[in-house]
């Protein structure tokens, strides 16, 4: 169960400006999902731009020199090369996938937003009436003050008794105004307090949802990642494997097998006797 | 044990060209080497495009709204990303020092060719002399066999004594010119067996050698990518764990301690009736 932090830190201040801050704290909300979604998208693109660059090595490694006895070689890395490029391209389109996921998320984000901002109207309300009412009852006490002490001066300065009986009329009717006040005041309040706490803690399901949605978004975004980890591990392995089997001997006998010139050593020549009698023959004309 | 596979596999074939074979084929252990540079290095080239990249990211997740509870979240971020860049930098490092090394033998390598071609000029010369050679017998053996048939011919068509005689001296000189390069090829023949294994088996050592120092190389450059490789997945795990560790909880919690407005409610307000003695006090002039 969760402490309601948000009810009980957002209410007096300056002209109760709690339910100001909790409001656009909870449009900020829609700037973290487009920030997150911004985030992925230049990862994306920088994972899109290295499996590029490896595509390309890979290929600079198949063209490569075919002569000489390392040349095999390059195959094991080309074909590792290549293999790597296809993981971080995999990822890129894990990550896009999430992208949309982010911004679905975004455009509900809104919608839900816009149908908070009416149920809270009321609190809304209920705060700029406490505002208006409390400036109100500051000036009717004001007023009441000041039309006391006038009818007590009257008295003090022996005025007429009209001029005392018109002061009393003011400062009576001041007490009452004053009076109302105080009254609507302790209404407004109970409003403002009821509806501050049930709109406090709405704020605080809202941004308890979006931050645990947002981490759900960024959890996908971890595994992505971590399998494209585990794929490029596997593919370091099948380079160590293979080049651990392009042994040396295996290179020297595919050049002896494909270059060799022949294994038989130059025949002996020895003095042959000239037979005159078939010379002569294949000599006629 | 190795099977000394070059000796076996460059004899004969057109004009004996093993030997040539076996030369330029040392010769390409430079161009291989030249390539392993390259490659390494167009390696290095993307991997440092990749950690510029992310430590463009990095930025951007730093320059993220700090408005908002999600907020705090891009640290994390923040900081991963940038760690991310390190481990490429730090294999960028790597992969510059395999590289002097690469080039380095490179430089080497070219040295020892050169040597190695002065150490095998006299087999050189012992193959272009056993070509030169064949040629020379065949066509004394062309001779000789022309001569004696013209001695046979002048007999049977009973030409003069001094005809036969002169045909005679002549198919004599034929006969031992013959002779002579029987003997000088089969010297030749044996000055080139002889040659041709050792020259052969310099070629393999040399091949081997160069074979197995480019495989040692390689392993440095798979050793710093694993390296790389086992760093990444460490920044990814505290990724992982700093996220776990930024709770929902903990967000909401700063949220209402850095942006909270006030836990004390708007205090009751009750009517206060004038005192007219202080009041009028106050309001003197």
């Amino acid at each position: 169960v969760f402490v309601f932090y948000l009810p009980e830190h957002f209410y007096n201040g300056e002209k109760n400006s709690g339910f100001d801050v909790l409001y656009h704290n909870m449009k900020h909300g829609q700037i973290s999902t487009k920030e997150l979604s911004d985030f992925i998208r230049e990862r994306a693109t920088i994972e899109e731009a290295y499996a590029r660059s490896m595509t390309k090595l890979a290929r600079s490694a198949s063209n490569f020199s075919q002569l000489g006895t390392f040349a095999p070689v390059w195959d094991v890395f080309k074909t590792s090369t290549e293999k790597l490029a296809m993981c971080h391209l995999e990822l890129v389109r894990k990550l896009q996938e999430l992208i949309k996921e982010v911004q679905k998320y975004g455009e509900d984000q809104v919608k839900a937003h816009k149908k908070t901002k009416e149920e809270v109207a009321g609190t809304l309300e209920a705060v700029q009436n406490i505002q208006s009412i409390s400036q109100a009852l500051q000036k009717s006490k004001e007023n009441y003050n000041a039309k006391s002490v006038d009818q007590e001066r009257l008295k003090k300065e022996g005025a007429t008794q009209r001029e005392v009986d018109k002061a009393g009329v003011k400062a009576k009717k001041a007490t009452e105004s004053y009076k109302l006040y105080v009254e609507k005041y302790a209404t407004a309040k109970t409003e403002f307090e009821q509806k501050m706490a049930e709109t406090a803690q709405k704020f605080q399901d809202i941004e308890e949802a979006h931050v645990v949605h947002m981490k759900e978004m960024i959890q996908s975004y971890s595994q992505a990642i971590e399998e494209t980890h585990i794929q490029i591990g596997e593919v370091q392995n099948e380079f160590v494997n293979n080049m651990e089997n392009t042994t040396v001997e295996s290179l020297i006998q595919k050049l002896a097998e494909t270059k060799g010139t022949g294994k038989e050593r130059p025949g002996p020549i020895e003095f042959e006797e000239c037979n005159t009698a078939i010379a002569t023959e294949g000599a006629k004309p």
